[in-house]
């Protein structure tokens, strides 16, 4: 089969690809603007596609059988402008990276190593026990609360019951899990997110997702409360985020996915309208929590998987349209 | 009874700790210099001496029935200055403190948080998962090798676990436990060091473990990995952690646990002969891995319960001497 790795995102899926799959395929990679002709033609002549975006800027994949995302979001991809009959599917294997990234971003909050470094170069033991005021508080002793509780959700449950904290969830569905102490609805959000002392978002985009974080929710955190964002930028109104972190109303963010991305890969592009990068309270990273070669590793096998149950005509993996 | 807290370190566990106790004792809190007469006079004259250090700059407590760590390390107590009849004790309580420290700073490897958010910041995508060369490599992929396994190696096992590592030990009794992957002698210690990506060493300061990770042990590492130490400095031999880190052989360090401590708790002190602050691969904190208010609640626990065996004339916990 003809099989395309389209864009600077596909393309880090594309090394060893061949050699999980069952037999030879005709594979190539397309750039993200795919402005060439023999670019175009490969879209247009492709049998899978791979790629997080897809739009009206590059031809119609009309023998497409397979559109796969090697990302769990697909919101990127005009599903209008696929072939009906190809199926939409996603990846995950991203959880335990992600969840390696929230772990240490709120363990960071918790235990001051780099400040530690910092004065103790100097010679100067500002955090040393026999130090008044020095005690910090254990992040077991703390409560983590998860905004989604799907493959993210879940291995994050599992590393922070390990350090022995109290879990909530808020999820569309209700939940019933080991790892989750106290659960709540999406109607019930400002309980929730009143009910942690860490908030992690890993909800999808969806209409119904969309700024489902807004400001009534982000009043209700504690006030030495961090809310993490490792799902979709704008499921957390970004107007509404930018005042409450200003107003230092709560202890401070963590956003790893944004409300703007660069047009190109390597552009200077601030990730949002509002001037986040002017607060000390917030920590900024470019959508990379996800980012380990063991997620590549993980994607590519659900990949082939699926190319080869579609050569065998077997159902498909993780379809979602 | 007179219970004596003595110094800046026992201070930190006397605010509460009455009201843990069976009955009303008289306490009493004595700096660490203990030079006015009352003070001594209150050492001499204790019946319960709460500290983690003890010599002859102190007058002889001879009428003590227990002198109480509130710490796990007994190296600063001369035991010969107190009645034999009088049981030294120590308090755990700190592993999971310590193993959040621990976490955090080998999260902290894999994770660069502070430099995506140096650079997102100004605008700069440099980690963007659409650029090259931006995948990490996955903590859950690695190994964790425990140099001792006690409270606090246990403890790291169970998280380092939770996130998929694999997790090897040296320890001077041989291990067997559902978290470790591969046993070591303190025999095989360059078998074990070449076995990790991050050594953590949580040892106590024997006449059998001082030095034990020199030369041989350092240069058997491998070449990207990094070394912790949580349990004491000078288990460490000094000039050979300075000069594999000064040559780069190993990936960098993590040190809390030091050679040289300040005098006085507010001087100006650099932690060690050689200049390890010159380096920028090694993270240099003040001992502070254990000291939250969870292990203070811990220890105080551990340490009022033995209190009321001490006077209801029960075996104690944690006898070490």
């Amino acid at each position: 089969m003809k099989i395309v790795f389209h864009g600077a995102n596909a393309r880090a899926f594309e090394p060893g690809f061949a050699s999980l799959l069952d037999r030879p395929h005709e594979i190539s990679v397309v750039s993200d603007a795919a402005d060439n002709v023999a670019e175009r033609d490969a879209i247009a002549a492709a049998e899978v596609l791979i790629g997080v975006k897809h739009d009206a800027t590059v031809p119609k994949p009309e023998r497409l059988r397979l559109y796969h995302a090697p990302a769990a979001g697909t919101d990127g991809i005009d599903r209008s402008r696929l072939p009906p009959s190809a199926p939409l599917c996603n990846a995950f294997g991203h959880e335990y990276a992600i969840a390696e990234y929230v772990m240490a971003a709120v363990l960071n909050r918790f235990i001051p190593l780099a400040a530690a470094d910092r004065d103790l170069r100097k010679g100067e033991w500002t955090l040393w026990p026999s130090r008044p005021n020095t005690l910090r508080r254990e992040m077991g002793d703390t409560t983590m609360g998860l905004l989604g509780f799907g493959h993210i959700g879940k291995a994050v449950a599992a590393r922070a019951k390990a350090f022995g904290m109290r879990v909530t969830v808020a999820n569309r569905s209700p939940v019933s899990s080991p790892l989750v102490d106290q659960s709540f609805g999406l109607d019930q959000l400002p309980a929730f997110m009143a009910s942690a002392d860490t908030i992690v978002a890993s909800l999808p985009l969806l209409p119904e997702t969309r700024g489902v974080v807004r400001k009534e929710g982000l009043a209700a955190m504690r006030s030495d409360a961090v809310i993490i964002n490792v799902g979709r930028g704008p499921v957390i109104d970004q107007t509404a985020l930018y005042e409450v972190l200003k107003q230092r109303r709560i202890g401070g963010a963590v956003i790893d996915t944004w409300y703007a991305y660069p047009a190109d890969v390597n552009a200077t592009t601030l990730p949002g309208r509002m001037p986040f990068h002017e607060l000390d309270n917030i920590v900024m990273t470019p959508h990379m929590s996800a980012w380990t070669n063991g997620t590549v590793r993980r994607r590519q096998q659900t990949m082939a998987e699926n190319i080869g149950r579609l050569e065998r005509g077997e159902p498909l993996l993780n379809v979602i349209a």
